[in-house]
């Protein structure tokens, strides 16, 4: 068993925003949003106080909260306003909105740190036994409402941290696993594996604060899922805490015992229980990383390239195509004289509107060198400039960089947030199209039209993720309502045009409504009816997932 | 839209056997048989006769009967006995026996053949209203009891067969996919695929006869799964119909939008409903098939090999490793003098009890000569002794023999099983162990000392599938005794030694006692909890699956 030391967890996040620091934007990046959007004023406001927040005093029954006290300890079951903030709301564009501003519409009556498997049992008893809800916090990084405080009628509710739960429990060298308790995050288990020579591969852009538990809860995909597999497909085994009693799916390779209840578990997003551990496939950490970058001409001939090195078995580990949008956005973003070049020597080679390829391979020398050289006809053939290792270097330093940016653009005013699908390739385009068109639309009724880039990223054999940054001015008075009405026009065209409702940021309270669409009563029936066998007084995480009846 | 043309699937199944046509035993294979095992009488019996088979006369109430009538055609109701017997159970070695003997201990009331969606949703609330429970049937090629008749108390029960549902609906060449009836059959699918240049690649032992619905519903896994992945990988979107309606997961690439609805139906085994329609991820036809073979010293080198080739990133296609009982068995069935070479040359290596491992990569030249490439030293590290192209030329030729050759053994008064199972790399000696010594112990108490070989396949990063084959003398008077006391322990081994219930066999009625216990009481309560909701009068497939309560 080891033991996250201090210091090699990050610091908390910033109650109203992303990590602990502040980022600059570049000039040109800021001169472009200016330009196209007659957003990003000069002077970022004042970081917010969080004094400022008001927030109703948490009404958690006395005798519960003895209870609770009597289970993980007094310091462990905290009520005070700061707590109670942190465990408010994950951290989509409207969440910032609402705590930048203070208004924190609901908070959790009190924020209880078990940890052991045995005290979350217990805290789910008597939570059951009070009619208080249980939402289940891990980072703290959902940007679909996954963590948001969300009242059950007039029922207290508690958020139980995972903080705690931080535990290596277990490394199997031989079939290579490691069993992690579900607080785990995503820096803490890559430097522990690291240590043993191993790496599990996943990074997602939360990936400093993210927990191995929030991974499974929401089927988290990596930026080198396509090599890697997505979270989902790294579970070998995992333990559920439910109201009735533990749910244990023993690790091991798969099986043909019946529906997959690994597959129940996975993805269920605290409506059915506390995810507390998780046994993943870890793998030998690779010797040697090779990325490198390509322009294309158009996106059509990217995804076309990607879906080809796909199905021909000579898919990279990390595939990320950006759209002529986007690629210019991060031209902008890349300060000085590199980023001129690129841009003159691309419209010299014929590509005007270039759309920027990474592509990356990772394992030892042998494995990488045979795998870029079955590829490389492949990607010629698609008419791609190969720009060499820099831009993808560069990708590849700045990956967990999007949330900060977002808290710079936020400081200027900007509306800012991510929308994301997965497709088959057949209805690739007309799944991009329509959203964009949808958030254009949308953003333009308001009088605010948005710059909308996209990329193509997790590719498979049959189709792959579009993950879709919107950039506006903020309607001042109604920025809630300006991006509530694009994104249900944007999630109303990805159900209308074939696409998946998430690719991997999960359901949350945001996607709820359009389950019943992407599912059929008979999928909404299987998932209630699953509820209430193993919740049957509906305590858990109210209001996700699953639409109410 | 693509119908089976005469001539393109294969002539059904002899009622009381496999195939049509007879398998001769090699004489070296007959000796080793007489001399170990006391086993392989000269004269084969007769071919047993479908009059001799007793049979309770069909009681389908006859209100029941006039509406399936009505909506399938009478045609198409069928209570024959030929055909009852016919649908009355699958292919494991106990169905061999009770058919060949004229014991059919139970048989459905009719056998209803209805060919859309909306005839098996009708039939399915025709039944529901009458209290009838329904046996989905595809190809009819379990060997854990999947298909056998088996009542729900006095209810009565017909076979819902789905071999008029065997249209391939659609082919996507963008995203390759195609979109199947569930009663296609292996030969079938792939005919159609390969006029397209494509193939599906799923090639289980069952392939000939097997259905892509009963794929699904069992989470079959074929020969090269190691490279083409397991069918529920395969499966891109399917719909199941359930007496409460259709469950339709839409086509596409993987999705975060909840508990994953497809792999609930997936391995459902027909206790939830009828499943009607699948569409799966298929792949250009590989222009290269390399199969080659070696021989290793023990097992334990051989497993160590393929694990090192699935962690460092080298897995072939097929991987196939028998231990040194399987691979003399197979050497004894392999005639002439080839393999009395083939022993001479390996003995003269220091390889006294080899063990034959057969590997194979399919695609285009390229990909195929860098992946063998890659893989050679690993190879050859191992102490591998390469045995060239033949031996697994002549596997691949002979791989959907073994059901042939288990009708000649039975003939022979063979007692003849395969048992399977998975395991972690870290557990596979434990689990191979103790299994083997359950069955010999077993069979040894009997009086009938067993051959047990076993052979390694299917592998993954974190484990592989173990497959066992157990010959003995069959205990004349008590040959159900003699293996359902072997079965038993055989599979509470697998169990205590924390093997899988099931690789992918599945779980049918054979599996279903131990069910709890390797899903524990929580588990188990979710798959009753679906069941209720898509089931509620209980009329599917009675006692498969899910213990009885």
């Amino acid at each position: 068993v080891s033991r996250p030391a201090r210091g090699s967890t990050p610091p908390p996040l910033r109650w109203w925003g992303w990590g602990d620091r502040d980022t600059a934007l570049a000039e040109p990046f800021l001169a472009l949003l200016r330009d196209e959007l007659g957003a990003a004023s000069e002077a970022p406001p004042e970081c917010p106080r969080i004094e400022h927040v008001s927030l109703l005093p948490g009404a958690l029954p006395a005798r519960l909260r003895r209870r609770l006290v009597e289970t993980v300890g007094g310091f462990h079951v905290r009520d005070d306003s700061e707590e109670r903030i942190r465990h408010a709301a994950g951290r989509s564009y409207l969440d910032l909105i609402a705590l930048r501003s203070g208004r924190v519409a609901e908070a959790p009556d009190a924020v209880v740190h078990p940890a052991s498997d045995e005290e979350i049992q217990t805290v789910l008893r008597v939570c059951a036994d009070a009619d208080c809800s249980v939402m289940p916090f891990g980072g703290g990084t959902s940007v679909v409402g996954g963590v948001n405080a969300s009242r059950d009628r007039g029922r207290p509710l508690i958020a139980l941290a995972l903080d705690r739960m931080d535990l290596l429990l277990d490394v199997d060298r031989s079939s290579l696993t490691a069993t992690l308790q579900a607080g785990s995050r995503g820096p803490w288990i890559e430097s522990e594996l690291a240590q043993r020579g191993l790496t599990l591969g996943h990074h997602p852009q939360s990936f400093e604060y993210a927990t191995a538990g929030g991974y499974a809860a929401t089927r988290s995909a990596g930026q080198a899922s396509t090599g890697y597999g997505r979270f989902d497909q790294m579970l070998s085994g995992l333990r559920m805490l439910t109201p009735t009693g533990a749910l244990t799916v023993p690790a091991g390779p798969p099986r043909a015992t019946g529906p997959s209840l690994l597959d129940v578990i996975a993805g269920s997003e605290g409506v059915l229980g506390v995810i507390s551990e998780v046994t993943v496939r870890v793998r030998s950490r690779p010797r040697l990383r090779h990325y490198a970058a390509w322009s294309l001409q158009t996106f059509h001939a990217g995804a076309g390239l990607i879906r080809d090195l796909l199905q021909s078995g000579r898919a990279p580990d990390v595939v990320r195509l950006a759209d002529a949008e986007e690629t210019r956005a991060s031209l902008a973003m890349a300060r000085g004289a590199a980023a001129r070049m690129a841009r003159r020597y691309l419209a010299a080679r014929g590509h005007a509107s270039p759309c920027l390829l990474i592509l990356g391979w990772e394992g030892d020398g042998q494995t990488v060198g045979a795998r870029v050289r079955a590829a490389s006809s492949t990607i010629r053939g698609a008419g791609a400039v190969a720009l060499g290792e820099r831009p993808a270097q560069a990708w590849l330093y700045d990956r967990f960089e999007g949330p900060y940016l977002r808290d710079a653009l936020l400081d200027r005013g900007l509306l800012v947030e991510t929308v994301e699908t997965s497709a088959p390739w057949h209805e690739m385009a007309s799944v991009r199209g329509a959203v964009v068109d949808a958030l254009r639309a949308s953003l333009e009724a308001d009088g605010t039209a948005p710059l909308v880039g996209s990329h193509l990223s997790h590719a498979y054999r049959d189709g792959a993720s579009l993950y879709f940054t919107v950039l506006a001015r903020r309607l001042e008075g109604d920025a809630v309502g300006q991006w509530t009405r694009a994104k249900r026009a944007a999630t109303d065209a990805i159900v209308a045009s074939g696409g998946a409702l998430s690719h991997h940021h999960g359901i949350g309270l945001d996607h709820a409504a359009w389950m019943t669409a992407a599912h059929g009563d008979r999928g909404i029936a299987v998932l209630r009816a699953i509820k209430k066998e193993l919740d049957p007084a509906g305590i858990m995480n109210p209001n996700k997932l699953i639409p109410p009846e």
